[in-house]
Order: C-alpha cells, then sequence, then structure tokens
C-alpha cells in the first residue's frame, strides 16, 4: 500500500494512446515530434520514439540537456531562446553532443545570439525553424514576415527547417476546428514567404492535441503541415476530457488521493475532502472548467475548491453514500503537463497490477 | 549571470518580515508558529525559529520528517491524517526521534487511528488539535462539537491541547475582518464546548497572513488566540499585494524571467512574452486577482495569460518603452507557497548583493 497522495499512470492506456496517435500520423504522412514538456520522462520519451516518433520536442535547453543525457539524439526546442549567460554555452554544449539539435526563433536579435552561440562549434547539426503566430497571441512572428526572418537566419550561416507555430486557441470547447483552421492558413503563408524568398521549406510544424487527435479534424490531402507536436495525447487529462477530446477511459494519468474529511449538505450531496490539493494537482483551471480537475470514479462530482494539500470535492445525491473516511479517489487533474511538473516519480501500473517508477527527469528543468 | 527563470528571495526583506510578525505575536502574548508549507526551505525555518517562533506548522508527515531531519523539534502537522498505509508507521518513526509532535484531528476514526499508530510508542511528547471549521467549509467539525471529539480523543489515551481553525475564507478583498471575526468566534466556542467536557483547553490557534498581519485587526486584550499559523507573511506575493496586505516593498519573492518575445498593440501596449510561464509561477489566480502575478518593476502591467513556459504581459502605454528583448523582469506570483514548491532551490540575495543556495527540502513533501 502506497501513501497517498501519488501520481498513477496506466501502462497499458498509455500505448493505446501512444499507438493511435502514432497511426494517425502515419496515415497522414507525417512526422510525429512528440512534446516531451506532457511527461517530462525518458521512460515515456523511449516509448514513444519506439512507436516511430521522429525525435522530440521540448520548451528549453535544460529539458534538452535531461533528454539528451538519456540519448535522445533529434530534439526541436520549440521556444524562442534568448542565449544570454550560462544558457549561450549550454546551447552549444547540446551540439558537441552529437545531437540533431533544431531550435525556434522569433526576432532577429534571437537569430543573431544563436548564430554567435554556435559559432565555434559544428553546425551540421543545428537547424532553425521560424515561429509564427497563428492566432493565439503568444510569441511567434506575423505568417507574412517568416520569408524575412529565414532570409536572416540564412545570411548568418544558419539552416532554416522551416516554420512552426502552436495553435493554443484550440484549448475552449468550440475553438478546436477554428484553431485548426487557423493554424493552416498561418503556416501555409508562413511557407510561401519562406519559399518566395528563395528558401526550401520542408518543415511545417504544428499541432496540439486539440488539433491533432480527431479524426474530424484530419483534412484534405493537400494538407500544409508536415510534422505535428501534440504533448497531452499520451497521458490525458479532464481538459481534453471536458472538451471532448479524450474519452475518460483513455486517460492514462491520475492522482490517487484519500477522503480524510466528510461533512454531507442538507441537499443530499456529500462534501469530501481529499488529501491532494494544488501541490499534487496543480492549479490550472480553465474558464470552461467545471472544476479543479475530475474524479474517475464519480464522474458527477465536481471539485469545487482546492487548497495545497485539499480538494474539495461535492458528490451531488452522495450524502447516502458509502463515500467513506478512508476510502481512494483517482483524481484527474485539469491540466497533466504542470500535475506531473509536481513530482518526481510516476507510478506506472501494469496490466497486472505490476508498479515501476518512472523518474521525472526533466521536472523543473525550465532554463 | 544566473539563468532565467529562477526564484529570488531577497533576504534584507525577508528578516524584515519575520521580526515584524515576532513582534507582533510578542506585542499580543501569543506563541508564533509559523506554517512551513510557505517556504519548505530549513534556511527560512531557522530565521523563524530565531525570532522566537515556539515551533513550526506543517502539512503533511513527509514535511514533519524534512523539518524533524533538519533539527526543528516542535512540530504541528495541522491537518486531519488519515494513518493507513506505510504513513502510520512513519507518524510512530517521528516520534522516536524525541521531537514535541503536535496532530490535528476532525473525526473520530481520525482519533483512533492515531491511538492505534502510536499504540506502541512513547507518546509524552505527542498531543491532538481538534480541528473546526470557522466559516471556510473545508476541513474540520462545527465548533460545538470540539469537546466530544476531545472526549473520545482523551479516553483513547492522547493528550488534548485543544483546538484550532484556518480561516481561508480571509483570502478576499472584503472578507479579511469578517474573517478574522469569524475565526475568533468558532475558537470561543470550540474552547468552551472542550472545557465544558472537563478538559483543560490551552491550545487555540488560528491565523492566515490576512487575519493576522494586520494592526487594525489585532483585537481586544481577551482575544481568544493562544497562537498564530501564518505562513505567507514571511515571502510575500501578488495575492497579498492585491488584498492589501502586504505592500509591495515587503515582498521577498520573485521569480527573475527574461523578456523573449515583444509585440506592440496598436493602443499602444507594449505585449511581452517573458521565460517563466505555470511552471515557475504555478497557475494559482483568485478570481478577483489582475493577472496571473505581478510585475516589480511595472506596477501597471497586467499579467494576461499564461502558458507553461510563457507569461503574456502587457504594459500599458507601454509601446514606445525601452522594454527591449533580453531584459530581465521580476514576477511576484500570485501565491508564493506553490510557486515556491516549484523550485529545487531559492537564490537568497543578501544585502550587498551577495548570493546563497537555500534548498527547498520540503518540495513536493505532499503524503
Amino acid at each position: 500500500m502506497r501513501d497517498t497522495p501519488y501520481a498513477r499512470i496506466d501502462v497499458a492506456v498509455l500505448e493505446q494512446n501512444l499507438a493511435r496517435m502514432a497511426a494517425y500520423a502515419r496515415a497522414r504522412g507525417v512526422a510525429l515530434r512528440p512534446h516531451a514538456k506532457t511527461h517530462k520522462s525518458p521512460d515515456i520519451a523511449a516509448r514513444q520514439l519506439a512507436h516511430g516518433a521522429v525525435g522530440l520536442t521540448v520548451a528549453t535547453v535544460a529539458e534538452a540537456e535531461v533528454f539528451a543525457a538519456h540519448g535522445v539524439d533529434d530534439l526541436f526546442i520549440a521556444y524562442p531562446l534568448w542565449l544570454d549567460g550560462p544558457r549561450a554555452a549550454r546551447l552549444a554544449g547540446l551540439l558537441t553532443r552529437g545531437l540533431r539539435l533544431r531550435v525556434g526563433v522569433d526576432s532577429v536579435e534571437g537569430v543573431r545570439m544563436l548564430a554567435d552561440a554556435t559559432a565555434d562549434v559544428d553546425r551540421s547539426r543545428l537547424s532553425v525553424a521560424i515561429e509564427v503566430d497563428c492566432g493565439h497571441h503568444r510569441s511567434g512572428i506575423e505568417p507574412h514576415a517568416a520569408g524575412e526572418l529565414a532570409q536572416r537566419a540564412h545570411d548568418s550561416g544558419l539552416t532554416v527547417d522551416g516554420v512552426f507555430t502552436f495553435p493554443g486557441q484550440s484549448y475552449t470547447p468550440d475553438g478546436m476546428s477554428e484553431a485548426a483552421m487557423d493554424e493552416r492558413r498561418a503556416l501555409r503563408v508562413a511557407r510561401d514567404s519562406v519559399t518566395a524568398a528563395g528558401l526550401p521549406c520542408p518543415l511545417v510544424s504544428g499541432g496540439s492535441t486539440p488539433t491533432t487527435a480527431r479524426d474530424e479534424l484530419a483534412v484534405e490531402s493537400d494538407d500544409v503541415l508536415t510534422e505535428l507536436r501534440p504533448g497531452v495525447y499520451a497521458l490525458g487529462d479532464a481538459q481534453q476530457w471536458e472538451l471532448g477530446v479524450i474519452e475518460p477511459a483513455s486517460i492514462a494519468f491520475g492522482v490517487v488521493t484519500t477522503i480524510v474529511s466528510r461533512r454531507d449538505g442538507e441537499d443530499g450531496a456529500a462534501r469530501l475532502i481529499v488529501d491532494a490539493g494544488s501541490k499534487a494537482l496543480a492549479s490550472d483551471r480553465a474558464s470552461w472548467a467545471s472544476g479543479y480537475g475530475r474524479v474517475v470514479e464519480h464522474p458527477d462530482a465536481r471539485i469545487v475548491a482546492l487548497s495545497e494539500h485539499h480538494a474539495t470535492i461535492v458528490v451531488p445525491h452522495g450524502a447516502a453514500s458509502d463515500l467513506a473516511l478512508g476510502e481512494r479517489l483517482t483524481v484527474v487533474p485539469n491540466h497533466v503537463c504542470t500535475a506531473v511538473n509536481l513530482v518526481d516519480e510516476l507510478v506506472a501500473v501494469g496490466r497486472h497490477g505490476d508498479e515501476e517508477l518512472w523518474v521525472v527527469a526533466a521536472r523543473g528543468a525550465n532554463t
């Protein structure tokens, strides 16, 4: 018996998710480069690569260092790195390990710093991708400006792979299809801008879990995408559940908790306190979310409040139930990426109940 | 030069905060037992004890284990522990180290399990405190029922120190004074219930930062409280800033970030992306918060969106400013407790710019 709260992975469900997305990418003829920020785990990365992923996506130099140390030899840091301080030498150090490395850029300054940081190392396995904004309005330049920045990178002696974007606006109940269309539109403009500058553009990279995981979003044969970078699909979370992107049965991640306090409401509802709070589930809550996560065993329950070590769960008509103190419930957090980032180990449970501990090796690797 | 993002402590400001709260408790004649879940750091705990704290409050057995290992010999686990599995033996193990340990209970079952778990060890340094609900509706029983549960604990061979509560409803702009009154009212009822059962009740413990940190909440000389358990006061955060509880100049914690992307809006605002997201700041956001934290250098800026590695900062009328790519900004997170829990080390900066690394030894100590 393991003390709660702990983070649990259902390995059989994980494998189904990995196989399904790999088959989807194969069927569409695009490369799959999963975002490792979701799991931060070399064990899951190895399984993704075994299913045919061409490499991994990461967000930071530190994540790249962790996965490189675990033998992953093809990495895309999909982030507009600012290479001052020790980070510049750390990035150059990655190249001396012989891995294939692609780095995001969205500014002339970023291009210059990348060229400077790698001036003294072998750049033959380094490339850049131009980040464009497709409506999420985070990082990324206007798609029509991609060609000019690609030209700058080329002139600085850097190899340009192509363009990428992140359709983060897809994380809303009604935004998924539109975001997928925005993504394609922006990437097409960006690709055409690069080729108009006289440069090849073999890479057109996009894809969040909501815009890639569903068959109805599979697009016409002239789809512009050549690479997908979904992250959450591997494990699933309550956001994807409530968006309708991932069925509850396909969620591989949960936090096992214990009911430590209970009181019944006058309305017949049971009000339960479990021992997982924001330090086990993370506090992410989109405006459209039903609460701070979902309870696997009670889909009608709502997590109405979250403290650091308490979640308050209301079970409608649960007052007469046998939900007793000490019973264990599995909570699916709203956002699996931030929840995984809170633990050092994942308890991976196999088909026969056998358990392994998988290290979250890139936990906190933010720099 | 240190790579961003990193968590920074201003040691001089920290010391001012510790001294101010210690003086406040002394002036009121109450014991101060700071909640260590805020900092999870033995270095800060040692400073709190040096300022006269009687011991520490923690939320879990794992936190107690960490601070006990660092020499703290008086701990209150202010949580209704469910002592099944290895946790029961771990709790008993704490007692064999010779420390003074108080444990929260809010159920007959919890009392029974605590008595069972400690049946074979020396209980002379163990006590319990009855948790009562003062309106936050998390854990805790009705105040008038405290005496009955205290009697059960006493009959089970446990020493009852008294009663405690947490006025978590104080974390709203207009709720602080009322929460402080609710807290006193509930604790008075609970104390009287225990003494009516014929048991002494030397401990009456309460106190969140909003209900303790301000002079205008200092109450009449017959105040019921004998112990305060504030946590956030040591470091401060954007919630306390926006609640008006802590002045910006008294916030000792910040996450140092770099501007990695910028675009200007048509309205004259600058839209900046910095490299600290929910994995560095945590996602906590109360309904009344202005955003996902505050920017020390630009109090008029708002953090309008947060991804895992991006915060989107809008600086009104900032388009013409010199907020350039690569500039560093200090972001104060909404909730310092969850932000500290994301890092392994705090960069503690002294009065002369000297830096020490303080280990967040109880990070992730949730069980």
